[in-house]
């Protein structure tokens, strides 16, 4: 008994002594949050004048806030599956060949290829508990749900929120989008367990789902995945949050995704996990402001040009914040990264080697997290479907092909491309091809041995 | 010997029991930083993706940063006409009655009309000491420079740095804009010292003369007016800034402003004034974007429509920053507010009563500042020159003619004006007049009670 006392005492005092012992002595947790049509210009910290997200402010002035942070598809579908493989959607699959098949719809007959190895998937294999909370949107068919992936526990839709019975698009052309889907499902594991689920209380139902997750799996390490819904439209928030932004049903959702954000900080910092867990906010993609031609329901990219659906800046850099206090530094980074780049940077945070039968698109970034370093990525590749619109190297953009999404600009090739330099100039104003002959020929190049060394895969949003 | 030891020691004692002893024992000191030209999305902290301003991040972080703050004019000579009289340009009448005739230039005749109180007039009552450093643009003539209205000292120059030798429109048309212009004059008091001065080094030299005036003034009240010529093209920064920006030349530029800032922020900690001093830091007018058709060299309007000479957003919504710890809050604020209301606000805060015989335009924002209340200003208005082109009144802003600088779009009336709401768009992207015909009607009421309630001045900007 005396023994027993004078232990604890002793364990005690050794964690007084250092608060960070308990935390540091197991592998590292993950939790990526994604927003889903969150756009560049939609958080405070961001610019935003009347949407207050005071948890994500907090979490970038703690952490990391990038500036020029990619995702890999300008939609939902080939976003998702880029960030969960690490490898652009022309070698993972995830693409159609036209522009009907941008992502997986209700009468989608594939998923997902299971050749590839998804962050789950890897980490189960260092004993990760791995779950997803919210929307897959990689395969709704019983065989392409997410525990055919490396999820241990899911919690979620299957696709789109707009994608059951309520119409969203009905105000556009007097058609309602929505009304020949089935109900919209929500899935417990690989059970039905809901349809048309009230979507005023999905986000806090996922928000409690992601805080029990973490709850039950404080002294395991854990990989936790929170697609959350929104905002995509139809937008819809908790009695405590709707009707209170002074930016309207579009602010409510955010700031009501700001308050999850923040509940799951608090609850890592209540079991002491903050330490040692990586945090990483973002968007899956550009705001949809087509919905500004409809009502007010759509994002703002903020400075950049164009939105959702475009490979212009609008509908592919994304708000992204990393957390994880005493390791990620607390910086505003203009660093290139991507959301690729999450795929080995997990893994070599938790000492797994990086797959090498397949080419990856990612980096890791853990030296430019640390504020070590702020070393670009070297291209970053700007598909639609399967077309390489633009390429990005250093600072210049060059477009092969533009198709503005809002702005309902026809598809148009440039040849020389259109070039701009970003730093300068991210909103995409001023053409500067003839001035830097040089730099279009660079970025043809790129341009060139990129398309050379992707290898044709079956497209797998063609299949319905 | 001993008593003096022993009042020194007490003295010494009781400022260590209340730091802030010394600082509220006297009059609060003021100084207002007045950019030029820069875009409401220009800053790090209202998300500029590659400039970094530190400093005015952190005056930010501390104090209260302002997300719908209006100048009351989309132009140099008129905005800063209405900041030091508290009066719209229609009243104190720098204004002008076409295109032409939007500021004074090198041949205008006048200046700020001489019955015009203006702040550093009304502060002198006070026995305030007062200074102007940079640029003034209310008159060029000796009559018209800044010691004629208030200011006991002035190291600057009289009107725009565009408006000498240096030509910076010549890539538009071929044309030098400045070659026909006098040398730019630099003047000490009413003394011209240079002429074309290394404007490279104007930041420097300013920020010195301003750190130089609080020194010097450390034990007496005083009014700082900091009206730099920058980000204004052409672009000029001194051998530690140029080339340094990722942004490039307009980077440099805005980043050696954040560091004079920083200095300036930084002398007043060591005289421990901080306290007691009220920083505001804003912008003139929106970014000249049209410079974005020539070159890089325009800023950013971030989420907002259109430019400087626009009554857009863009053109007269600006990043404004109050700062004074310990009596302006820390936060956010969406309350709407405009360059008027430093007037009066400043006015109250030194116990001066507000002049009763001129109608004043401007708020005492104080309970906005301390964060007590979020009252808006009722109604902001859109004048470009004489003609007032659209009113905000509460989240809504009627346009009854536009004038789209940067898209060039030819002038427009519109009858029943445009409606947006600003809070959920403010991008003004989408029509909402047929949605809520009684807000328009009321918007319409608002736009003609305030033109009856005009009376009509002389045009000084006609003056030529």
């Amino acid at each position: 008994m005396r023994k027993y006392t004078f232990c604890v005492l002793f364990i005690s005092f050794l964690f007084r002594l250092n608060p960070g012992f308990a935390q540091t002595a197991r592998q590292p947790n993950f939790i990526i949050i994604l927003a889903d049509d969150l756009g560049y210009g939609d958080l405070s910290s961001y610019g935003h004048p009347t949407i207050r997200t005071p948890n994500l402010d907090r979490m970038a002035l703690e952490g990391t806030r990038f500036t020029q942070f990619y995702v890999a598809a300008n939609v939902c579908s080939p976003s998702r599956a880029a960030l969960l493989t690490g490898r652009l959607p022309i070698r993972n699959g995830v693409f159609g060949t036209n522009a009907a098949n941008k992502v997986f719809f209700t009468n989608s007959t594939s998923g997902l290829p299971k050749r590839e190895t998804t962050l789950p998937k890897a980490l189960k294999g260092k004993g990760y508990q791995t779950a997803i909370v919210g929307k897959w949107h990689l395969g709704h068919l019983p065989e392409f749900l997410p525990l055919n992936y490396g999820f241990d526990s899911y919690l979620g839709i299957p696709y789109s929120n707009d994608m059951g019975k309520e119409p969203s698009f009905a105000a556009r052309d007097g058609k309602a989008f929505g009304t020949t889907n089935p109900p919209l499902p929500l899935y417990r594991d690989d059970k039905l367990i809901e349809t048309e689920p009230d979507q005023n209380l999905l986000t806090k139902r996922f928000t409690t789902e992601v805080t029990d997750l973490i709850t039950k799996n404080r002294s395991k390490p854990f990989f936790i995945y929170y697609a959350s819904p929104f905002p995509h439209v139809p937008l819809h928030a908790s009695p405590g949050f709707a009707g209170k932004s002074k930016r309207g049903p579009y602010g409510d959702v955010v700031e009501e995704l700001d308050w999850s954000v923040g509940q799951i900080l608090s609850k890592l910092k209540e079991h002491k996990l903050d330490k040692n867990t990586l945090v990483i906010f973002l968007s899956d993609n550009g705001p949809w402001l087509i919905r500004s031609l409809i009502d007010e329901t759509g994002g703002s990219a903020g400075l950049l040009y164009e939105a959702k659906a475009s490979t212009y800046e609008g509908g592919m850099r994304v708000p992204a914040i990393a957390w994880m206090p005493g390791t990620v530094k607390n910086q505003i980074s203009s660093a290139v990264a991507t959301s690729m780049d999450l795929y080995p940077t997990i893994l070599q945070l938790t000492g797994i080697d990086i797959p090498k039968d397949k080419p990856l698109d990612g980096n890791n970034i853990i030296d430019i997290l640390k504020g070590k370093s702020d070393k670009v990525t070297d291209v970053v590749y700007y598909y639609d479907a399967n077309n390489l619109y633009a390429i990005r190297k250093g600072a210049y953009k060059a477009h092969f092909k533009t198709n503005a999404s809002y702005s309902q600009k026809p598809a148009e090739e440039h040849n020389p491309p259109l070039l701009y330099n970003l730093e300068h100039d991210p909103s995409e104003k001023f053409e500067i091809g003839k001035k830097y002959p040089e730099v279009v020929a660079e970025l043809v190049a790129a341009y060139k041995k990129h398309l050379e060394g992707v290898v044709p895969v079956e497209a797998e949003l063609d299949k319905r």
